[in-house]
């Protein structure tokens, strides 16, 4: 692979989360061995990667190359589609790196009609860059990102309930980031009442994600410290009709039933794309225990708590068969300061 | 760090190589927790960074924050000073992670003055791409990398001269990258004569660069496959009055004196900001016992040749003390398949 296309998917990667239920894309235009123009989707409903990089190019693109991280679109959505633009600015070849198998797409033959050379050029790191952006379309429900702060023994919390720096101010760094690139977080409101948590992202510049509290009973302490900043939005999924909004900020959403299904194809339709939960064990397991989790990151601190496990991060009410547990396949281990940073994907 | 910093970063580097004595520059400008512009230096001559970015945001750029690799420039150069556009543009912050050393800028101030808010955030990840590119501005010499491929042994061919082949095509391939991202590549005529190279990018869309041979007596054969293609210009250093060019894409270029100082010069003078050395045992122990050389690779293949060592990379006519012998710091080391690449700079 060319380091074109790589450029292309890291325009991608820069974007991510930061597009809604559209997908991150870049794009790079070469001429004569050289960028004439660089681009990526910056908001779902502006301009498309290709787009951009076009706009910027201007009339150097002709006779160039496009690199774009996916197929580009021959539809009119909020824009229109990608294939007019190349036609139109005189590409002589485009090459992107993923097809887009949501579209029944009829870029390639379209493209080539007009004497435009077109590559698949497939690369397995943006395939899996819109792996989980392609089952969330699908299935419309987010793709998420479930994240674990554990001991080496698998405990958020001694039994007591003491669990604040269990991991090190570096690893809230990395969470803060992960805040950012996703556009919601969720949690449940054991967690809010008892850690008082806010869940911002306190990096430069850095987006605050939407904030999502089930709670089905509707028992909500509004003094914590969560629902008196505006940040940005929270919304709380519950089955209390009564319950009513303290703020403007706070939306109150009420389901018939608050079971996972319907308060995820819920929050996708509300324009939630990638969501990050971080809770405490019982919301986290109930997510462990579904196929909705796309991604799994564990940081580990390297101390043991012992005790009875109260707060064991999966825990089960049934017991399950060796043969039947789970299995992950571990994509990264990173140490961060004395801290284990593990990602993981089911296997 | 934030990540839009290492974004703007990696849009400088996305461009190294195609600036030719200006510098690689990235720019991201954010807005409200999202990324509105990108931007990169495409060429010398052409639009800088910021100026791409702020043009991609347009009036989404007001109040926001520019994130840009090296600081703004002031100077009416071949385009108006970027401090003015970014004032004309309403950003309310400006974030760069490297000074720029050759310039007398007051930028920070005239910024500051408008009421925009100036932040330096140094990066050594930064610093290092324009380290030598200062360097090679302050002296007027292109910044080097000097390419050798040698056995575990030190040595690029049999007493022989056998050398097809020592290292693999894996090599081959990172060596085309280090071709595209160098403005020229520079050999003595005895490796010309040798080897019959080419010196050129079998990378897609990747830029050939100019090609630059030395040979003081200008006795030159100009059957060589070199001379035949026109993929890239063809620069000859001669001190020979009488050599002609058979060509219009070779260019002879006569020095009274062909020591290195006068040809770097020279070559900075023609606009060559990057500079790669691939050659033979001769011009490689020239450079290697001057300052010039900024960053070293040695691709070693898990063989020995043992002989007299006629082709040891590194050769000189005096005996150096142990204690004068340069020393190197090791930057990285990488496996590819089976050969090991070493990148070193200078302690």
């Amino acid at each position: 692979m060319s380091n074109f296309m790589q450029y292309a998917i890291q325009l991608a990667q820069m974007v991510d989360g930061q597009t809604g239920v559209n997908p991150p894309v870049g794009s790079v235009v070469v001429n004569d061995g050289r960028i004439v123009g660089i681009g990526a989707h910056l908001k779902q409903g502006d301009k498309h990667a290709e787009v951009q990089a076009l706009d910027m190019a201007q009339e150097k693109a002709k006779g160039g190359t496009i690199y774009i991280s996916l197929e580009p679109c021959t539809h009119y959505g909020s824009t229109p589609p990608c294939v007019n633009k190349i036609i139109e600015f005189g590409l002589s070849k485009v090459i992107y790196a993923v097809k887009d198998t949501t579209l029944p797409s009829e870029g390639d033959k379209i493209l080539q009609d007009a004497g435009i050379e077109v590559e698949y050029q497939p690369s397995d790191e943006a395939a899996m860059l819109y792996k989980d952006f392609f089952k969330a379309k699908e299935s419309k429900i987010p793709e998420i990102t479930l994240k674990v702060s554990t001991s080496l023994d698998g405990k958020q919390a001694t039994d007591n309930g003491q669990s604040q720096w269990i991991t090190n101010k570096y690893v809230k760094q990395d969470v803060y980031q992960l805040r950012h690139s996703h556009d919601a977080v969720l949690t449940g409101n054991g967690t809010v009442d008892a850690d008082n948590p806010q869940y911002t992202t306190r990096i430069q510049d850095g987006k605050h994600p939407i904030r999502i509290v089930l709670s089905k009973s509707g028992d909500i302490d509004f003094s914590k410290q969560m629902f008196q900043d505006n940040f940005s939005d929270i919304w709380i999924y519950t089955e209390n009709q009564s319950l009513s909004s303290p703020s403007e900020h706070i939306k109150i959403i009420n389901l018939t039933e608050c079971k996972l299904a319907n308060i995820l194809a819920d929050i996708y339709d509300r324009g939630v794309g990638k969501l990050l939960v971080e809770a405490g064990p019982r919301v986290t397991s109930e997510f462990l225990q579904t196929n909705y989790v796309n991604q799994l990151i564990i940081y580990y601190a390297p101390i043991i708590i012992g005790g009875s496990g109260q707060y064991q991060f999966y825990q089960t009410d049934e017991v399950i068969d060796l043969n039947e547990a789970t299995q992950f396949e571990i994509i990264s281990t990173e140490l961060i300061h004395q801290n284990i940073k593990m990602t993981l994907r089911k296997k």
